[in-house]
């Protein structure tokens, strides 16, 4: 499903390059061909059939405009290409061409030959993910100390650092790393039942057939054919709904970060990147936009893998057609999604002073819970909260800094002098775990990574 | 977004060629040449300037792949466009340049261009759906009065007739059909807004020029611009969700009336079409099998748009990004499932005397209630129901049909000799206002469809 | 589906009250007691057994808990309902419980108490978005020429007004609640078909009943009935999306502008209303989280209702099921998004001189645009952009203001000098249509609310 | 969000009573007393004040409505919870008073109060689960040879057991288990990080309160907060999601078999249960009804926690309070389709005649395939597809069993007499690998379960 005008902001040409027509058709015919090689293994193909059925598992011998006509009376692709196959074979060899797609059925080739693709789509995934992981750890690693404002519901609320923003940002990544390699890996299935999911046309060798099919292609062989329990592409898509939620998050901070009121952090500058002349001062998010639009689309995705998941009997009536496209959009989402983050994190600019600045915006009033607590401490006090509490709205009525007016106020003036006031309010002095929080979870991606 | 091997299965080549690149950029030239025309017609822009930038806006001169190159850069393709489209002009007549895209913005023309074009698809759509229409509105007519089984829970329940069923989808479409005409028309609004929705870059003319652009394209002119008020794109693609989900009941009704041990109705026949060589007995479903697929795929992407409804300020972030390729998801898959379905309701194969015969298998029990209603009417009895199904119980225990049972109990012979029980277990005779609510629903379909 | 904790956060209480237990089952029996009133008045049922089942048609004499674990075992609330309302008929009145729920099926009474509380619940939406309307009419009026910094991708962009930004929300809250309330009337629909669609039951007066039951509860009468056409519920449920949608973009603009760095709008302060006393300086977002979360929840709802359209042959296996409580749930958290936005826009708190000066943020940036159109008609030169542009750059490099880099560049200062330049740069003087829109949503806002 | 209408047939009472307000505000409180536990070992709080808190810590001491009044106006149950709790310690020892909620948060409250409550969840649902499991591994087992339709598309196509069919079923539970188990486990994670996630309030503690805190309450300590990295949150709503669409799958196989012109297959009776006094043949579904009820909703709420998973910045606007009631209903349906599916499945009905009745509905053609593999290895025939398939095509125009077709055919019964064509014709002699199947999902669930 490749477009050359939207491919490339929405997802990456490797990924677009394993959904196209020649790699879906590629992977079935990498199917047909193992099968002949696992029957031949076990003396149900001769030898001699190999050779030319091999041969014809080209998929540029194919006409897919042709196989694709067919495909719309057929119902699926597999009918169509089995029989453009069988045909193939039979110009140089019709003997062989009787042990073409011995006892399988459609959706053993659509399946397995998915689920071929599927392996590359998460290895190319992997590698995206892991530079923004890298990119992650080495944020978190430098600012560790690089104090912001903490927000929440949008408002500052206490003051955090912005190691400490990346290191949850990592720790998310890295989980949702582990989820998608498992389920990666879960899905590296083969399908393999024949008609009914019995295998009966393989006689009393089905079980061996299949054995050897696996191995083949380097597949679990799993206890039953799964044609209409398809929990492992479900949880394939729902691992990719994870990861796009989880980019989601953090593109939507980066965009804020970069709205001109906070002006922190940056996507990488690049020619021609987000830029506009009629508006010179713009810093447009790319990016993190493209993100966020996987963010929206994929959990739609997700539902319709999870709805589809009640197939019908042995096989099911539309539930397994409406996985196809599905799978492809949201491999194809994250793909985009996923790059467009690493580059960003990657390149991402941080302008450390600003985030500095931005930490004064309240005057001081951030840091009240900071004085509340000491002041607690010092005078022993049980109403410290509310002393401190006055003086924030005194301040907030003169209009000046809360530091002003607590040096003021004798009530905690006597306990916190000025000077000692000042650095209690300095924002470096109040951020908790936070340098432990970001060791713990360097310590994770140390041993997640290696 | 067309795959040679896909397409034809889930969509019409017609809708596909709607939403190719081709189109994509096609109609984005055009609102830049309507632009150029409208603010010709005003003296913003000199006559002289409409020619060359008119004939630029031809899509076959432009390099697809270079310009999704830089789309991927800038964030969306009117950015790329616009230069590029500038560059052409410019190699004919530098002036005439200076005039392409004025006070315009990205959001503009992308938005402008897929109104036009889904102005197309919807009307692409109704051609489907009023063969669909005319096809149900035939078969509800002609089977007004053949009997089958009416089915709640999939059991079979009381007997009903194929015209009821028939107009009972013949209803839901064309009240689907209003909305989807409703919605596509208030969906063709003109987008122009400029950079901010203010069109201050048009100086006193903004209005001006909206309204003879809105004019040149035959759109209407909103009250304001709508770049992140989207509430007619989410509605436009809730209008297919809806259509979407109609064409799915009627096809699940259809596919499981045509399973092995319903076999009642079938999709038409067709060379090559729904066959298997293995199985010589399979009619398998396939047109149904995709607008089922269809629907469990719309849901999804009908939450998409109405989760991207949340635009920030003035352009949102990400929001609009997701909309894009989702429209054409939802465009697409409906015209295959439309396609689908107008020619499986068009060329349906009835077999009215397995409808029959299927009336027969809860050997007469089904026909208990009206029994029970003419018992109590002859009897006056209150007991009439009590009487029934004591009956149906020493049947069933028995293991013969109802009507042997009932024609061997005193209590009901008295008042229904056998002759009228046999008579009053006919099917045919129990169908209360079938024909009625028929009558109703084709009276509506010439109100509506002339 | 209330509780005490919750309710009150994210639902109205009269909502709730419209969903609880009681309500559901008084609607049900209403629907009993019009039916025996429909078919006394057709002579079906005597005169004489009208007060007794009226009688019982009262909620309050059920036990709910006994009726909820029927209904466990029998699918439905319907069918003990019924079974309890005979019960409770023939203790008074024996021969009177005989013509209880005659030839009705429980889907009619489920479905056709459902549409008597959707009516009320549209109604009592309405309600609060009139409310909101009228304060967004207000708030449009009074701040047109307010002029506030217009956000592209939460970039400054070029200068807007709070009125036009109220207007673009008024504007579609308008188009919102037309859409609404048609799917409400549309949804206004009886449902009454018996066991399998066909009014078989009602003899030959299936259809005068459906008419006067259909004008004893002020619904309209349909062609069919719709066990399984659900489009009207499905679209209703879409309504509710798109409004909900449509108050999750006011509220996360609302929630933006309220941010620490921004600070231009506030949610309408209260008592106790999102404040933080560790927090002093905060002013957290409540309404507009609430209507967020509910934007963030809608979307998957509309998509469970569209997905169950699919609902089997004369009554679905499960698609009806999953209608009760999502709709529930939709007009709940609709009600709760609706009522605090309601009184969030009927209070919102501006700050216009914050808004001025945020549009001071980007030193002059944000006025290139205004400048470059000046330029280029006041010289006639086609390369006025690049100049405007390069001097932006220098700004930029310097650090300081645009006006006192252009007012130094020669190139400029002799088509515009500094007077001009400086007045050419007001935000106030940049504001293009903004009023013209505003206008022309107030005069549609006139037009639909009166 | 209990109903005592609906409660009991979309849930469990004991999940409802998992998500009520009382242990809802009970698990909130549990959190309050070990953190003042946590505080005190630490010598953060005096062990004085731990008695005066823990004793408060019950949630039958509060005015529920009144805590629901508050919670609407600060946005957040914790909020009010935490000042009546305080109010109430007070009381009795106003010293304490000033120990409750330090330094906390409210999410870290109403995170690890739900936190808590999921894992009781789970284990409810693992329990109906298991339940299930044991039923079709004993299905599996005792039918492992019991012959019947292979059903794609709906069409009969090649014979398989109620054994193969029960052990894919049992092979999905088994896998979807594994994955519920793993998402909670992942779930039960401490959440605690104060009001930016920095622990600054815990002066030089944090660290050790959050550990002391985890280990009170049996709860994983993550490496940073996660107050807006909801990937664990919505990881356990996809593991729902998974469960609900698996029994969904189980759910509608069941409801087709047990359609009236299918009839093999029918949940367990019991009295009042899906039964119709109108329609006495009806054996209507109900567990699988609210299966699928389940099936189709749950997809949409997983979309709606994976669209939740972008929370801005420290502190989400919107995403976090859309989970709560997502999840609470998530594990409400969950529970009820659970349940009504171990109920099911526990008590399944299986009528082995009539699978081998229906085996024989299309007259031998089902048993094609079987004859052509014979006829090829017998004869070495290789056109031994096209023999039969044309005496297909001849059995279905004379309108008679395909064997009488293939016996009086020359070209087969040289190589296939009729006995032995009868014997190949047995659908018990054609099932594969289906008992090796059964075997390996068997042995599978022995591992799994033990």
């Amino acid at each position: 499903m490749t477009s050359a005008l939207f491919t490339p902001l929405f997802q990456t040409q490797a990924m677009a390059a394993l959904f196209d027509d020649r790699a879906v058709l590629g992977a079935m015919l990498q199917v047909e061909a193992a099968l002949a090689r696992a029957q031949a293994g076990i003396g149900m193909v001769p030898t001699a059939a190999l050779a030319p059925i091999q041969a014809a598992c080209d998929p540029d011998l194919y006409d897919m405009a042709e196989l694709g006509r067919a495909t719309a009376l057929a119902g699926n692709p597999a009918i169509p290409v089995v029989k453009a196959l069988t045909a193939k074979v039979a110009e140089n060899d019709p003997t062989a061409a009787r042990h073409v797609h011995r006892g399988a059925t459609s959706q053993d080739i659509i399946d397995t030959g998915f689920v071929l693709r599927a392996r590359h789509a998460v290895a190319l995934l992997r590698t995206d993910l892991d530079r923004a992981i890298h990119a992650l750890a080495d944020l978190s690693r430098r600012h560790a100390r690089t104090p912001m404002a903490g927000r929440t519901l949008w408002q500052q609320a206490l003051p955090t650092t912005f190691g400490l923003k990346a290191a949850g940002w990592l720790s998310l990544l890295l989980r949702v790393r582990t989820r998608l390699l498992d389920a990666g890996k879960a899905a590296e299935t083969l399908q393999f039942g024949g008609a009914a999911g019995t295998l009966a046309s393989q006689g009393s060798q089905g079980v061996a057939v299949a054995r050897a099919l696996a191995t083949d292609l380097s597949l679990t062989l799993p206890d039953t054919p799964w044609h209409s329990q398809r929990d492992r592409i479900a949880d394939l898509g729902a691992a990719l709904g994870l990861l796009t939620g989880s980019l989601g998050k953090i593109a939507r901070d980066i965009a804020h970060l970069m709205s001109t009121e906070v002006a922190e952090v940056f996507e990488p500058a690049a020619a021609g990147k987000g830029g506009s002349s009629a508006m010179p001062h713009k810093r447009n998010p790319v990016g993190t936009t493209i993100a966020l639009s996987a963010a929206a689309r994929a959990p739609g995705l997700v539902a319709t893998l999870l709805t589809a998941m009640v197939q019908e009997q042995e096989r099911g009536v539309g539930g397994w057609h409406a996985e196809w496209l599905t799978l492809a959009d949201l491999f194809a989402l994250t793909s985009g999604a996923m790059a467009h983050m690493a580059d960003t994190l990657s390149g991402l600019e941080l302008d450390p002073a600003r985030m500095r600045a931005n930490l004064d915006l309240t005057d001081g009033l951030m840091m009240a819970e900071a004085v509340t607590q000491a002041l607690a401490e010092a005078s022993g006090r049980h109403d410290a909260a509310k002393i401190v509490e006055a003086a924030c709205k005194r301040a907030v009525a003169a209009g000046h800094g809360l530091l002003e007016e607590l040096a003021t106020d004798a009530a905690i003036i006597t306990w916190l002098p000025r000077e000692r006031l000042a650095a209690l309010m300095q924002p470096e002095s109040y951020l908790g775990a936070a340098t432990d929080f970001v060791s713990a979870v360097l310590t994770t991606y140390q041993r997640e990574m290696n």
